[in-house]
């Protein structure tokens, strides 16, 4: 006999700002639209994306990324990030997307599974109170290398 | 019966930078070279890289990034984005390694997919004349977790 | 007959920064210690992580990051990359991670396999001799496609 696994997509989300923190969320919905097994795994900067305090107030960096068309002595003003970040959240509005908070538990009613990382949670001085209620559990990463086999993983 | 797939490799593109566009590009045509099947798509600022205003303009940032050994208050001033992205092509070039447009068209020709992502193209204001004449079409990302089922994933 | 795979994971470390050296690190060793076969391609900036003179010196950037909570317009002054790295690196010993180097060296121990990119040591004018130790061998895109089939890939 041959058993077939079923298709499993594990995101590492390693940023925290808007423009890429959306990708991953985007991905994991589609994925589970699709019925295809989603795991996010929010470790570095990603773990902003979880943190109750900060989720709903990712920033894009107008500095740093030519694709934003600001020139870096423009964009370092002070003020920038914020007018960069409401003009991009704007954009996301009209499309109809939700916010960080919203998306996420969107992704955890549809059976997406969301984990934090063990290291970098110690690292920022963050414990599970922290986190957005949705969030599975805190884990390390061989127990994250134990969950992704057989995944098609991605790193953002 | 026990039918073989073939190897596939899926690139997200999602960023718009000179250093991040090429790592896409070099992996595509060598996988095309090894008789792997090679699927580009790309999302958010990676939109830059098949953008026919954007395509042959891509800049490096020279702040934001210490391994590019320039401290960040040089960096800074008006004109360092244009020195930087001056030098980083002539070392590409001095390599032989074609220009973005070039680079794509050699990978359409060897059988390389390129597809544009539909949410990002709303986000950007862009629609299909804008594009680059080898993307094969604007497609979701639902349409993307179809088209990469069974393949190696990479998001850059 | 059929025969199993081993797993096997190929990290691609594209980046030069302290905060991206580490997930990449963690991840390979966290995969050997779960007997997942490890390969580290080190890439443009990545190749930072592997020389000699630099590999020791990595840097965290303060802007371009919102994540960092430190406004551009502070962060772009003289002094604040040095700075936000030795605030980075207590942390990182505070849970006793070993610096890059010594990490590096557990991960070939362990039987990890590290590979510079040929095309990037040709732009950046590196060679053998520049790198340190542990590293396998140079080796072009179409090999690493090669040493990367049936391997779970990641780009960071």
């Amino acid at each position: 006999m041959f058993e077939e696994k079923d298709r499993h997509l594990c995101i590492i989300c390693s940023k925290g700002t808007l423009d890429m923190a959306y990708p991953g969320l985007v991905l994991a919905n589609a994925a589970l639209m699709e019925g295809i097994d989603a795991t996010l795994f929010f470790t570095f900067w990603g773990l902003d994306m979880i943190t109750k305090s900060k989720m709903t107030h990712l920033k894009v960096s107008p500095i740093g990324n030519p694709s934003m068309g600001i020139p870096n002595a423009v964009g370092g003003l002070p003020g920038m990030t914020n007018i960069a970040t409401t003009m991009m959240k704007r954009e996301i509005h009209k499309l109809d997307f939700p916010d960080i908070d919203e998306f996420l538990e969107m992704i955890v009613d549809a059976g997406g599974k969301l984990y934090a990382c063990k290291m970098s949670m110690d690292m920022m001085h963050l414990d599970g109170e922290d986190l957005f209620d949705g969030v599975k559990a805190v884990v390390g990463a061989t127990e994250f290398m134990e969950m992704s086999e057989d995944a098609q993983i991605l790193f953002i």
